[in-house]
């Protein structure tokens, strides 16, 4: 799918954004790829973040994937845009296990306000989870 | 809502599984109350848990509840069952600001595999976050 | 829940929009309770809204419970607005039989522009279905 | 994706309880094609039901893509297999308006006992609603 760009700085907007979330860091997350509509995380695997089978926690898979398609909702915002999650739904379809995860985030309709986002954590070549979301595009105050 | 008891060790069974969830403790969460359909998780507030305007991030709200919930499952599960997530969904309703925050999931319906619950995070008397979601319970491998 | 009403003729506006929604005439649902922020819809069984077993189609209970939630959101919108459906999700507790059928819609939160519902279809005593969801209001063109 | 089939007899087996689908006569679905892990369903627009601005009402959306979904679960499990629908969420997209739709239901994880789903409402080119869902193989009596 392509999506219309409206802000040509849109990555580096993403990059800012991305390091001032606390928690990715304290995840170990990386932003890696910034494209329009699609923005991809990666996070290593690390014992503290285990459920108690010694998986990824489901909410540490949310996070990411989560990021992810807030991300990619923003890169297809306006100038000045913040983003925000208003819902999402997450299936998880695998076990969280592996050395490294990545999290990919989509547009699949980006409206003015509302963005419709879908997001995977994959391991390897399984898909771990699939989220399906809405975004919100804020222009001040960070309240919903 | 009251609902049926299958294993009497089942408070002792869940402080137990939530001893080895890593990612609480990495959060700082506390397991709180644990009743028959429903349990509590506490979580204080701190700065490496936000996203970019210095909230907590929507994954560590949905962590919490997920594991509030999951255990709220397994309080009305048979003797020797694991729990896992099959999906959730969440609505995020305000800000996750406070010094202090509240996870209670709650079971909706409990089937002798599936169990429906509800859960929500609070920050005072504020609402911040709503999950409608299903968990399963596990006799064997933690594989789906 | 307490919710405030942003316009008096709320009640009116929403029994006119129920009666142009031919598809609640279709599926034979009367609109009852009309509150704010709390809206109920009946439906009798008929044995032309089933699926292969002879309960309701969980499209049907969708139905119901989406419109009773739409209008739940509507009572505490501003006059003039429009509601459509963002998203919901509904898990199925149980199956929907019985003779007649009552969808219930809440508001959870109402912002300005979205309002989160929480629905739930009953058969008797039981809860069928249970719905949240997400509505916006709209003052122009119905294009989200 | 490939899916295996466990039931040589799928297609029949599914063009024979879609035909006892009463609601889907109601509305005058059509079942289109059923290959392994993909169902289509196709629907004229009828304005008897439409919502109050004369586009499909999302309940007549969702219902066409559950059961699309449905039996693309269907189409992967076992002989002797009935499926109910665990809990589904949409989102809508746009507004479901044209002379026809087509129902697009996919398995993206099957499960021995849960499939988990993708489905999606077309009007053209354009996609109306979106469903990720949970489908459930049932071999005796039809409560989840």
């Amino acid at each position: 799918m392509t999506h219309m760009v409206r802000d040509p700085d849109f990555e580096a907007r993403i990059r800012a954004s991305f390091a001032t979330q606390k928690f990715m860091a304290t995840l170990g997350a990386r932003l890696e790829r910034v494209a329009p509509g699609e923005v991809t995380i990666a996070l290593p695997f690390r014992a503290d973040l285990t459920q108690q089978n010694g998986f990824l926690h489901a909410g540490v898979v949310t996070s990411v994937v989560d990021s992810a398609c807030g991300y990619a909702a923003l890169s297809v915002m306006e100038p000045g845009a913040d983003v925000l999650s208003v819902e999402f739904k997450v299936n998880f379809l695998a076990p969280a296990q592996g050395s490294e995860f990545l999290a990919v985030g989509r547009v699949v309709r980006a409206g003015r306000t509302l963005v419709v986002v879908s997001g995977e954590l994959l391991a390897g070549g399984t898909v771990v989870a699939l989220m399906q979301g809405t975004m919100i595009a804020r222009f001040d105050s960070p309240t919903v």
